[in-house]
């Protein structure tokens, strides 16, 4: 490595914070924390990736159940297609509150797209969605607006025998198509909201059912413990379904979507992560102040 | 590594068909395999380690459970405890071929046990047991009843850029106490049956729940697709309940306990899954003729 580390962060608070917490988390004293222990976790949509004005995988959802709408009109009259055709973005941000009504109607329309189907089917879909459809107001494609500053951060905490893991709301399948190209992060290190699959006569097909709860919240640490035996040492989010996870460790990162100018400026669905964090004392990262380079 | 690979399997056609499989699924050709789909499985009890009488799992939670027993004398008429008491084994083995009532006495007996326990207290209880507890015929402690020739099997998928997970019906947070220092597979290596844990308060506590199915028959290539996103290439088990992982690999290993001198001899519960290996011609390990040293 002869590059600067964490290049694509501005010298300041934030970036000192980040190492000298990997600094101390990997020198014999106080705050060494054991190679075994060295879990790292990060939320996906809005911490590593732009969600506005949807989180990605909504338009990849969407144009789905669209085409499947246009082919069966009569869906149209029926929810979540008619929020879909009526562009009503308040129901959607019903599943992130998981309302219960807004959670069974998405996840039966779900099952309608997917159950029976393989993983290779699925993944085939997700690569035609990544190679095709593109951030409406940034006009390119969805796999271009990751945060290099969270990328060189991975690379950081791996040169430092920390695992990282993804640990997000969103599809755990959509996710583990392009993980492993994009992330550097294999398969196995993805932990996300999940259809149950069965294995019958030698193939996976996925069923109607999802495997567990949705990701969010207190599931999150619940499902990082479930997956790796322990809570993580770092944990990176942006939002309010991520205050347990970032809560369960040791160094809390919060992405502060502040920069309208070379993304989006919100606080929606994070004002009450930006309250705890001020009172716990996590490492608030401004995108405008904080990143010379978003992607 | 100056140390002959393997060494502890005789030489012949099992170790031959290992190191065959394991060079043309590294070197450039029809069977190569990209270092990503690199996931090897294994079976715990019967695969890696002595699982008769019954597996030690069983011997940790009996203890458990007499205790419980011995303070409660109320629970003495109930199952499982009764069976327990008597020392009914049919009735234990009524979980492996997954009799309802049967799992269900047993998930209500465990909920008793360790509902609202912490990682930390279960792990406590799992290491005083591996301190303390031996194996009834060998008189030893379980730990040291790992077989030999797997750990070295494990050293040469790892040098291969394998990466071997523990997939077992076995509880998940009871091998994951030992994963790391007895097998050298980190405990996000382990899939498992396990029970759900809730996240409150910066805590976790293990619930009353099972979280989703046993990890038997079906369930380990499910369960080994949700936690990795793959099938694996090299399987190993040594019973029915194994059938489905193994025919979802590539290769597949089947330890064949016939070792009455060293080990135990006994095909109960593998009945089926020898036969298969005859149909689909799985590479079958004789523990007695393959293996110059068992432990």
């Amino acid at each position: 490595m002869t590059e600067k580390v964490l290049a694509s962060w501005k010298d300041g608070r934030v970036r000192q914070a980040i190492l000298d917490f990997v600094h101390a988390a990997t020198t014999p004293g106080a705050a060494f924390v054991d190679v075994a222990d060295r879990i790292a976790t990060f939320d996906n949509d809005g911490t590593l990736w732009v969600e506005q004005p949807l989180p990605p995988q909504f338009d990849f959802v969407f144009r789905i159940w669209e085409a499947e709408a246009r082919t069966d009109p009569s869906l149209a009259a029926r929810q979540p297609y008619k929020a879909l055709i009526e562009r009503d973005q308040a129901f959607f941000e019903g599943l992130a509150a998981q309302e219960p009504q807004v959670v069974s109607t998405l996840l039966e329309a779900f099952a309608r797209s997917w159950a029976g189907t393989t993983p290779e089917e699925f993944e085939a879909q997700v690569r035609e969605w990544m190679r095709t459809a593109k951030q409406p107001k940034l006009d390119v494609p969805y796999l271009e607006l990751v945060y290099r500053p969270m990328l060189e951060l991975f690379d950081l905490l791996r040169e430092n025998r920390f695992r990282v893991f993804v640990c997000s709301g969103g599809g755990r399948d959509f996710m583990r198509v392009f993980a492993e190209e994009t992330w550097g992060i294999p398969k196995e290190n993805v932990i996300g909201s999940a259809a149950a699959y069965t294995y019958a006569d030698g193939r996976l097909v996925r069923s109607h059912e999802l495997l567990g709860d949705l990701n969010l919240g207190a599931g999150k640490p619940e499902n990082i413990f479930a997956h790796t035996g322990r809570l993580p040492v770092l944990a990176g989010g942006n939002a309010d379904v991520d205050i347990e996870m970032l809560r369960s460790a040791r160094f809390a990162l919060l992405v502060d979507h502040d920069d309208e100018q070379r993304e989006f400026a919100y606080t929606k669905g994070a004002e009450a992560s930006l309250a705890m964090a001020a009172e716990l004392g996590w490492t608030v990262v401004s995108m405008k102040n904080d990143w010379t380079t978003v992607f």
